[in-house]
């Protein structure tokens, strides 16, 4: 079995994608949908829970940036900064959901402003150790983000998601 | 934060999509890339661990065709069977993962042949509940499922992938 857990501040899960596309501001009635495209690079889908601090951001970028999950054309694992590769972050508190009978509870979750406050620092910290890489800026990779509190509409094409969970 | 864990026999993700589409024979030199698609329902990525006994199964089945994450065009949620929605189970052994520094490590997974024997009673078991549900089956909703060990190649779209972790 695997390992027992612990308090966890933030889970994430990451797929690999060739392309992905994500809406970022819903239409209304005086504008279309906004999107944002990705290439070859990662899927970050991240919730944080209650109590998490802002102090766990740092290391959470530091793992998710560095550990070697991204396939070069040669089949060798690398970080998503030196495939180099784009990323999507998607902001997904359902992922902090329990089952409670058949229904879904979100308890745990951090609440709104505090999740809101979290993720954005997420991002900054994130566009600051990719545009720190050489290798990462120098090939013109992208780093795009799905917009807080909203659906996350997603396209996602892969060959082979290769999904991981990471908690923090 | 969220509340500690404990042993873990068995880990999923679900999203939920509008179309997925998933390789389960790669091309080889006398035959194109065998493919399954469904429409509007629920992608089941599923990990088991090492120690995971078939025991398991009945209730991971019930829970997730049962729980409520499934959107319907009034916006209220039901299960998959109610929804009716199609169902993709993609056999997703990275799940397992942990990291070691940099790299990822899968020690804690369940071997390939009970990997394999479990992943295959998953399925019977999925169909057999779902077959079991008038409103599914009169609906003419599916199940596919990935090929064990293969690479999953997969296309998703969705309206909102809404990812949510169960673990068993």
């Amino acid at each position: 079995m695997a390992e027992a857990g612990r308090e966890v501040a933030a889970r994430v899960v990451l797929q690999q994608c060739l392309y992905a596309k994500l809406q970022v501001k819903p239409p209304d009635r005086d504008s279309e949908a906004e999107w944002v495209e990705i290439k070859r690079g990662m899927v970050v889908y991240v919730c944080f829970f209650k109590g998490a601090e802002n102090a766990i951001i740092p290391k959470m970028v530091t793992s998710l940036l560095n550990v070697k999950l991204s396939e070069t054309d040669t089949g060798k694992y690398v970080s998503i900064k030196d495939l180099p590769g784009d990323v999507l972050v998607v902001p997904q508190a359902t992922l902090g959901g329990k089952t409670k009978g058949r229904c879904m509870q979100y308890h745990s979750n951090a609440g709104k402003e505090q999740g809101m406050e979290l993720y954005a620092q997420f991002i900054v910290q994130c566009q600051q150790e990719l545009g720190a890489h050489p290798t990462w800026t120098e090939a013109g990779a992208v780093l795009h983000h799905g917009t807080y509190g909203n659906r996350q509409v997603l396209q996602l094409n892969t060959n082979g998601p290769y999904t991981h969970l990471l908690e923090f």
